[in-house]
């Protein structure tokens, strides 16, 4: 059953005439639908009534109605006012675009602007490469987004995702001091888009793309590092991979298993798995197991695409056959980048003993964490209400702000591989357990480790 | 003869004996060769040498080898390092993003990305007028180049056009509070700037077209007027008719004529000519005649274009032929946007009494102003070391403040000409004279002004 968290906030305001029992009254009347209170201000007291803030956490807007009603139906309680905390802190939206140099007297103007400006202008315009030197090029990255794969949302649109893309900037800036820029385009032709960044990106030290569906994904991904002198990441592909593989090398110290002696399960071959498969065959595991809608992926299944057939000729050495449960018998690994609850407790005891599941469906995993516990060594999700949170804020910012004082042109698995080692460094030693195989996403030491990572990988080439 | 501004400031630092004349003799070797010395800071001091930064202005690359090797040739003065406090400023670029919200906490976090943020989302999907309150489309603007007329530079390209825009942005955001960001792209081709405009607008509450070159500017403006829904403003068209109007209202309040009694000598007929042309049409003048390098503009005239073909029968009801100095005779105002140096004080004097002289080609006017003022009773130019500069600055970021609070989907003549009126409005009264036509780029009350009046005239439709 899901609980009322903190991305459903509201600020109830009720007027009710002073008494020693008020505030509980109130408390217990959310406590009885199921809301949590985390807050109880009174703004104002008079000598008839008193004005009291009820900030709680709710499931849905159903239960905010719950909420209110039963606040409404008390005794002598009015209800005033009902605030979104969400809301309230998205007017107006989550970035601004800050000078970084001051423009206090005509001498300042002079010199950041014209007449000033000129000479920066002509520099570039006889050194290109200057600009990531003198201009914004140098620290910024643009979160390119054609709104078709947001969230768990699907296809709402380039306006709609704006909100998203924003938070990502915001994110980008909090862990890494990388200024990115949200880009959303009011297109899903795959031409169109790559075009579009192409020419946007005299402006950008990097590219990151974001929430675009698979497969057009992966051919926007592939054209634009043909064409373009800058990095270009997908974060739904290279993120979750970087992350995947960190968090995978510390659950395996913690079942002390070598990956050469491991078949991994991985389900779910869009962006994410794909990109998992791809970084996980450079670590040379025991064999990997890729299973879709349509079961384990093999090469004499029909209707194969180039895609699904580069997977097949890359994976299952023993051409194994069936359901993803036929595939979970026996493997070691399990990762799940697919859909919530494909399987229970009973299919996770058919895997080797000691066996590591990441079930990362979000919000729902693919099996529950609890069931999984019974009988796997470490089990880790996408959500934060559970130990060993896989999360891709682990992963992109650091990895920017290493391309970016690398001044990279382009990105290599050996930068993806050391970005997930330093993630799963950052975890090891005394701390490492079975509950603990990534650091927190709140751990500020680990992006600056992600980015020394990074710009050493990228300079060694 | 140019003198040095702050726009080309160095430091050189030097280390010398120490001697009571030491300071002297450096400060006098500079001026010798023309610098201008701003600062002089001794940063160590030791009892056989001295270390001195000389800071000063200088006029070119040359004459900054002229200073720097004069100094070198003193006596025991040995020159260390030379450095470029433009330069200086403009390393990493002048612009970044920031986090308007807190991201302390895993609460925090909740509310601005996942999952919270859903629910932002959804709301824009189902009401996409939404985003202008929940998004940065709110507060933001894009300033669009394609680095095709860049200041006087020319056909400079979109990266060596990244400083300009980066000082746009953050004039923006000084005088307005706009987040304005750069968008400099990497194609010259008419459809294709329009067509990648239109993909981006999702994100931006407006646009600023900025240095792009005529005609194609116009066409790109017209056809994104029909396909957008958020203001696009041609900041070399309309900021420069804004301002230029604002101040022709104060010249003509100082000489004591009405426009409609007036004849208007408009000298150059691109973006911002034409622009300056068919807003002062609104004001009903005398008449106005327009020039460009072929002489005046007339129906009569060969090879007119459809831009000139308008103009021509729009202006010049007698149908006025010849050269510039023939359309000055007897003018009462002059607006020059083309050439430097194509006329003297001779041909000031033979125009109307009290005439009034704005030559704004930069950095050298159409007449030497000094020369103007013998003749003339008013007299404007775009320069800082005259009186009455007439600069955008005046104009643009008030204009899209205006706007944005508006939430206006279009721009009118009735909100370019409330700008005007405001920008004069603010310079007159007390203060009016022949000297202060314009209100300092530096007056704080201009943008708010500016904005209220656009914000106004925009509501009014």
């Amino acid at each position: 059953m899901p609980v009322p968290g903190p991305g459903y906030a509201i600020t109830v305001r009720v007027e009710t005439p002073p008494s020693s029992s008020a505030a509980g009254d109130l408390t217990s009347a959310v406590g009885r639908v199921g809301g949590v209170i985390t807050a109880l201000d009174v703004v104002e007291s008079h000598t008839d009534r008193v004005v009291i803030d009820i900030t709680c956490n709710a499931l849905s807007a159903e239960h905010v109605t719950d909420i209110t009603s039963t606040l409404d139906a008390l005794p002598d309680v009015a209800v005033r006012k009902v605030s979104d905390r969400t809301f309230l802190m998205h007017l107006g939206g989550k970035l601004e675009v800050r000078s970084k140099v001051a423009l206090r007297n005509r001498d300042d103007l002079s010199r950041a602007y014209t007449p000033g400006v000129a000479r920066i202008c002509q520099a570039i315009a006889a050194n290109p490469d200057d600009a990531r030197r003198l201009t914004i090029k140098r620290n910024t990255v643009a979160v390119v987004t054609d709104g078709s794969a947001v969230l768990g949302l699907g296809n709402i649109g380039p306006g709609a995702a704006l909100p998203v893309m924003e938070g990502k900037a915001a994110l980008f800036k909090k862990f890494a001091d990388v200024d990115a820029w949200p880009v959303c385009l009011d297109t899903q032709d795959t031409e169109e888009i790559i075009r579009t960044v192409e020419l946007l990106a005299p402006v950008y030290g990097g590219i990151n793309l974001e929430d675009i569906a698979a497969p057009r994904c992966f051919e926007i991904e592939r054209r634009l590092r043909e064409k373009l002198d800058i990095p270009v990441f997908h974060d739904d592909q290279h993120g979750t991979a970087i992350v995947v593989l960190g968090a995978l090398r510390n659950a395996l110290r913690v079942v002390g298993k070598d990956i050469g002696d491991c078949r991994v399960v991985v389900c779910g071959v869009g962006a994410a798995g794909s990109a998992i498969i791809r970084l996980l065959l450079r670590d040379k595991p025991g064999d990997v197991v890729a299973v879709d809608i349509d079961g384990i992926v093999h090469q004499e299944r029909e209707g194969l695409g180039d895609h699904l057939q580069w997977i097949a000729e890359h994976t299952n050495a023993e051409q194994r056959t069936g359901s993803l449960h036929d595939a979970l018998v026996g493997a070691d690994v399990f990762i799940g980048v697919s859909a919530p609850n494909l399987f229970g407790a009973e299919q996770v005891a058919t895997m080797a003993d000691s066996a590591i599941v990441f079930a990362l469906a979000n919000p729902d995993p693919e099996v529950d964490p609890l069931e999984a516990q019974q009988h796997a060594a470490v089990v880790a999700t996408g959500r934060s209400d559970y130990p060993n949170q896989i999360n891709n804020v682990l992963a992109f910012p650091g990895f920017f702000r290493g391309m970016l004082d690398a001044q990279a042109h382009s990105i290599t698995d050996s930068m993806l591989l050391a970005a997930a080692d330093a993630i799963a460094d950052v975890a090891d030693g005394e701390r490492l357990n079975a509950s603990f195989i990534v650091p927190s996403v709140f751990d500020t030491t680990v992006a600056p480790a992600v980015a020394e990572a990074v710009r050493r990988a990228a300079e060694e080439g």
